[in-house]
């Protein structure tokens, strides 16, 4: 392996494949359908309207979304839906919202809700520095909804198992969409910053239940109300051409790659390779619980900490990109999305064995190697 | 001049100087500092907080920003602000806030500002069609505060004179900022969506007064807050990696050229070009009133509305894109921003000229032909 060939386990904005970072690179010179650049399109250009259509479309068929659900672009991340979300569905409710404290952005969510509302945290494992999943909760029937993320980007922890819910759900999956199968039904909003599995930053998606959202009877401002991005077909004002043209190249791509269900196969995979030598190699020790692992972000630790920094250096010579843990945290993370090459994770895995092998005298402690 | 060149008089997404289309496109594939696309590095790496810094710094020098104003990077647009500059600076304060209406943005303005308190029109011309700006209104010297919009984009009318205001003033400089001097300090909060003389779009700049900013007492939801963008180097989330980038790349190019003053002569050369053939041309006439007129965006329309569609249609077979009119208004706009060059402006009178030669007999109403 080239030690300038770079294996990119960014946690977000993070890789993206190399041909829709060629084709976007292309409509940034010249975009074929105008003659322009991408970036100096009008955003009310047939052309560009067809770009918002085909990314709308492809969002329903990867994901299967019902035809009673919307599929909204809007700006300002996730970070922005923790507000949008307790500001429409929240204020001016006799009602309290129910959420999930189970990692960092969870608690972020919960901190803003709190300004528009009654909060409920019905479950959390913030003491403990969130290494697993909240359990045994219950959902109060007259929240106002429950709230919670799919997948723990900082911590490395993922919720699987659909929720059984008497009230409306709400989903932040930004590290996870596009990553595996969902059932959307049973969700009444879903939200995602782009730039994980979607596409570059400046992006959210939101999947929202045209009836959830048609509940909302307070006056909302326009850039803060879901209906009016789903009246004006996300075009209430100029988008973000560039960002929903990339993720629509990216969506492409990940559907001639076969759509969700391939993809999902091979995170598995490429986590499983991951873990395993977590799992087995006697300087390393994995951060997450093990029921509760995310397939998606990786994190890990060394048994004596004072090696990280070493095995840091070691590793960025032979390429790896962001594995650092979160300032936080500490320690490492490797995020495994969609567009990450199962050869990267080969090299990672090559990379913890050989720096192994360096330390402790080979055959003394993988005698299958 | 070649049939497929395009001259691009959109009003925005606009036009970009093409050194920075191909920079951004280099960067898509592979940018130098870290060699990985700008869309899939860490919005953390001391690579991109240098990027931040330099458009920071860039808006600063180019604009001669006063140091105790903050220079912030947001999304959602002005429309974004139309909504968080009422929710910081007026509700729940017992003032209402006085506001222009000057065009359809600055309508858009007041509309959101009424969700939140009190709201103050002290001038409009909404009556006549916003053929020019409101004049003889007082600002009210217990309001909140006065906003209005420095250029307005659909009508093609532009305010040139510093408000004398006995209360802070807010001013959308969407479709005019880095296309002249202005006077920072006689402002109190400036915005602007990027996609005209900024950069792509997906970027809102915001230049803020501290002691204002710092005036709000009710807690605000975080990515509504402008103080913690500035808290935050505008990185409390993740911003819009590419949009910032290209955005240094627009401004450095606007600094090498020599910056505002020197870019203010060529539109203001631009603008005059066109609007002389506007007036002097039987078959054309000005929408603006001539003491209000924009130097960004030349609205006109002609003598006989019935001839528009086929003016559009033969100035298409010379490359004119993005001349026609707003779809409420009609007519033409030609929007003159800092990367469109002298000649495509030239280019569209040459266009004017030769079509009103091919109806109207040659010599028979321009004798200097």
């Amino acid at each position: 392996m080239s030690a300038t060939f770079k294996h990119n386990f960014g946690a977000g904005p993070c890789i993206l494949p190399q041909p829709v970072l060629q084709r976007a690179a292309e409509a940034v010179k010249s975009w074929d359908p105008v003659g322009l650049s991408i970036l100096e399109i009008s955003h009310r250009s047939p052309e560009f309207e067809s770009v918002v259509k085909e990314t709308e479309m492809l969002v329903r068929e990867l994901l299967n979304v019902p035809d009673h659900y919307s599929v909204l672009f809007l700006q300002g991340g996730a970070s922005m839906q923790f507000c949008m979300v307790p500001m429409n569905f929240l204020q001016g409710r006799k009602k309290s919202a129910a959420y999930l404290d189970a990692g960092y952005f969870g608690a972020k969510a919960i901190k803003e809700a709190q300004l528009f509302g009654k909060v409920n945290v019905i479950g959390s494992t913030k003491d403990s520095g969130y290494p697993r999943l909240p359990e045994g909760y219950a959902i109060p029937e007259d929240a106002a909804y429950f709230h919670y993320t799919s997948n723990n980007t900082i911590e490395g922890t993922q919720m699987w198992a659909n929720v059984k819910s008497p009230v409306p759900v709400i989903c932040d999956m930004s590290s996870d969409i596009f990553s595996r199968e969902i059932d959307v039904s049973k969700f009444d909003l879903i939200y995602a910053g782009a730039q994980k599995n979607t596409g570059p930053a400046g992006l959210t998606i939101v999947i929202a239940k045209n009836s959830f959202i048609d509940s909302v009877k307070h006056p909302v401002s326009s850039m803060l109300d879901y209906r009016i991005y789903r009246d004006n077909g996300s075009m209430y004002n100029t988008p973000p051409v560039f960002a929903i043209y990339a993720a629509m190249l990216n969506l492409q791509w990940l559907k001639v790659k076969g759509g969700v269900k391939v993809i999902a196969k091979e995170n598995l995979a490429k986590a499983q390779l991951l873990y395993d030598e977590i799992d087995r190699n006697p300087l390393f020790k994995g951060k997450a619980e093990k029921e509760h692992r995310s397939l998606m972000n990786v994190t890990f630790q060394m048994e004596n900490p004072a090696d990280e920094a070493d095995f840091l250096k070691y590793a960025a010579q032979f390429g790896m990109v962001g594995i650092k843990g979160y300032r936080t945290v500490g320690g490492f993370r490797a995020s495994l999305y969609n567009a990450l090459p199962f050869e990267s994770v080969k090299a990672l895995v090559d990379c913890m064995q050989a720096y192994t092998e360096s330390i402790i005298p080979h055959g003394s402690f993988h005698p299958t190697y």
